[in-house]
């Protein structure tokens, strides 16, 4: 027997926003550059996908800035937050002014292979080239090759989780050996 | 100018899975049933996508046993593991034995809409129609409708990071209010 449902409507919008709420999740910052701008986002959907080319995905909305650039430049950085990052992932989260130019006034941030601008202090950043954009409603996912990864100093990532950035327990003294 | 790249080989896999280490998730048990069979496994690559209808992703591995029952029965279950939940996320993601169904004796799984077995007491347990299933290379992006979800008890979350389970700071008083 195969599955069953019975025809009912998907769950409901706010139900479906609540129960994704407690799903816990890094904190990232994707970001990119084409035609000499860059502009970038706070993401949490974003995971491993597979080894052999390594590869990972982000999941962006297609009505935001950064999307456009994402999809022409085809090039998309993916900085790992730490703790001590709040800010920063507060200033990529808010809505844009007049240009995402002033969000990379905080932060050491640096280009190594594809242009995209990678956060040197990250628990790790993801230099990717976009190899495929797959669209689906409001969100598409970008499947990212990875071409270069840097390493900032190790330390407790910023976690997010039930509409707040949270830490981790106890992490630092097990980082630390 | 179009980002670009000077031609290198992507980065080395045990860079990226280090790198990858440092990607905090939450962990979830992604669960199916077809023909009477019942199978699941740990899996911390799973993400919001969007929210009308409302839709979830799994990245999953085409070569273990699950995926041949979540491709044909085309149903399965995102269930967030609280940080109660280590002993269920260990035997879950340990390599299978003759057959999946023993995993399933500790927990309280349910049925509802898909017949993909939810985990009752897990923070949310999403159960979700496969509407479209994208194989890249090793994995698989399973994309989910969801049809239904259920709530357990609200507490702290699992999280998975630098290849440990642990748990958030001082969430409990902040859940509790």
């Amino acid at each position: 027997t195969v599955c069953s449902w019975n025809g009912r409507m998907p769950a409901e919008d706010a139900t479906f926003k609540n129960a994704m709420r407690l799903l816990a999740s890094g904190v990232t910052i994707v970001a990119t550059k084409h035609a000499g701008e860059r502009s970038g986002l706070t993401a949490t959907a974003v995971c491993s996908l597979a080894l052999s080319p390594p590869r990972l995905l982000a999941c962006v909305n297609m009505t935001g800035h950064s999307y456009g650039l994402l999809a022409n430049g085809r090039c998309m950085s993916v900085n790992l937050l730490a703790e001590d990052h709040t800010e920063l992932a507060r200033r990529f989260a808010a809505k844009r002014a007049t240009t995402d130019e002033d969000r990379f006034k905080t932060g050491d941030w640096r280009e190594r292979v594809t242009g995209a601008p990678l956060l040197a202090d990250a628990l790790a950043a993801f230099d990717c080239r976009i190899t495929q954009i797959l669209p689906l409603d409001t969100h598409a996912i970008l499947i990212g090759t990875v071409e270069d990864v840097l390493f900032g100093p190790k330390r407790a990532p910023l976690v997010h989780f039930d509409s707040s950035y949270r830490s981790l327990l106890s992490m630092l003294s097990e980082i630390q050996t």
